[in-house]
């Protein structure tokens, strides 16, 4: 692969077919079965003030998922890392998010045995996206716990990371019909799940609660979980009923898109505490520890 | 949109962004939703010999799925008829897979908000696609019965073409390291639901079976029903369980990617009829109402 500049491509790049190239260049076949089955697994990491948090832990999560997928990407531990600085570096971003991809690619015309397709291998940068705007997080979001179930791990191993999204989608318009900010959905007994990009947690009396399956282990939910045991708050890692989540004394997701996001109402009822004391303190361990040498990566500009 | 000749871009064609393109330019955006979330539905409908077969029935499964999806194309019917005849014209093809794809598009940068994605409409045209190949079917196709679950009802509505794959594409792993040619997927009451492509039909004592729900409702699974009714075979529309098939007298599945396609062997187990009378019958009949004027639409060359 061509080296590439800091801020060839300002404000975003990609890496497509082995080079750097612009954001309008990030395209991938309509053949690709990454497209056409949804075939694919992929990974965001992020950077914040210009240095990589927690790269490693994204990188394990995304080689394993490649791994339960029968998916291979030709490059290296160390190749990969070096391209992801360089989607930062061209893009000229200090804050970013960070995506690592892997398609099944296309099969030979007319063949529909996924063994003969080469895979494909992308990554872009862009600028940081919050799962909600700083503005809508200080006024409080509203979640809607939607009734629709999350596809679950008997047809779709939900520790990889995946694009089968029509459930949480289909679940967002739900949400905005009814008035609410984002929304979550639950398994077939009831127990809240995961939304669109994040997970949920809950806390009732000084404890946090979170799903213990049928969601992504998100890099963010390993972070709270322990940070909570740094600050020496008890986590129970069990199934939450959507009843549990109701009766809650504070509510907050976790998400590489944002970190700690405290939850101020569900489906329009006010929670007891928000901003709840619990989350605030995680909310700042959160971004605190994005100056602990041991999560950060620095990007060389 | 600008005409097209016929024999353009020989082999095969796409419409993409409102133009007649080589299938080497049939490319999505890597942020467009269809991609990312696979927020996306679609048909494929076929041309025979130079006409489409049940194009309208394909046309109407399409709007449908787009109104539940809350998709919305830019063209009328008479139009989509033209660009979806625009295709296999510039393909110079005779017999075609024909495929319409409506994505949720790409919302503004930073955006989590469908609503906020202009939609975006695709087509192309490739030469027929076979679900197994003349010589595989002559041979007798041996079907996995997989204990992986179709993604259901509950999570993502089946009656939606959709692109959630990753359930059926890992029968299929499944399949191929068994030796297997194919496979089919169950649901949590061990049903058996459809397969990569295809809806799955036995016969048993004369009756013809198929899955009642939580598949999609094939238009060559329709056709199989109506030809039934046309022949006199009685049909039952009802849950099939996975032991039921197994003590099937005979097999087969239906798809746009072949029509009528007599399975030879389940897990390796030979079925007792093969090829089957009932089969054989629908295969002919399947084949004949081709001609048939009420089912053709001609592409004018
Ligand atoms: C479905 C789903 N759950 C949870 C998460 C949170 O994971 P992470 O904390 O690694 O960003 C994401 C992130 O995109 C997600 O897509
Ligand atoms: C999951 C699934 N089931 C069934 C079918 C068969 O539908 P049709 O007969 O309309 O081709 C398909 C066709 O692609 C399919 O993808």
């Amino acid at each position: 692969m061509r080296a590439v500049q800091t801020g060839q491509f300002e404000g975003g790049s990609a890496f497509v077919d082995g080079e750097f190239v612009p954001l309008s260049e990030a395209k991938i076949s309509m053949f690709d079965w990454g497209f056409t089955r949804s075939d694919v697994t992929y990974d965001v990491a992020t950077t914040w003030q210009g240095a990589f948090f927690r790269l490693d832990a994204h990188m394990d999560r995304f080689f394993a998922s490649l791994q339960k997928m029968r998916l291979a990407i030709p490059y290296s531990r160390a190749e990969l890392r070096e391209i992801l600085h360089g989607v930062v570096r061209a893009g000229g971003l200090q804050d970013a998010y960070v995506a690592m991809v892997c398609t099944r690619g296309v099969p030979p015309r007319g063949a529909r045995d996924p063994r003969l397709a080469q895979n494909r291998f992308y990554a872009y940068a862009l600028p940081y996206v919050w799962i909600a705007s700083r503005e809508k997080q200080l006024a409080g979001l509203d979640l809607h716990i939607s009734e629709r179930q999350r596809i679950p791990a008997t047809s779709v191993d939900p520790t990889v990371k995946n694009y089968h999204w029509m459930d949480l989608v289909q679940s967002l318009y739900d949400a905005y019909d009814q008035g609410r900010d984002t929304s979550c959905v639950v398994d077939a007994a009831g127990n809240i799940t995961e939304g669109p990009g994040f997970n949920v947690f809950m806390v009732k009396n000084g404890v946090v609660h979170t799903a213990d399956s049928g969601v992504l282990e998100g890099i963010s939910r390993r972070t709270a979980i322990e940070l909570c045991e740094r600050l020496q708050i008890p986590v129970h890692i069990a199934p939450v009923p959507s009843a549990a989540l109701r009766a809650a004394d504070e509510v907050f997701l976790t998400s590489s898109g944002g970190g700690i996001l405290p939850i101020a109402r569900l489906d329009g009822v006010a929670l007891p505490d928000f901003p709840g004391p619990v989350a605030g303190r995680l909310y700042d361990a959160y971004w605190a520890i994005h100056e602990e040498a041991q999560y950060r990566d620095p990007v060389a500009y």
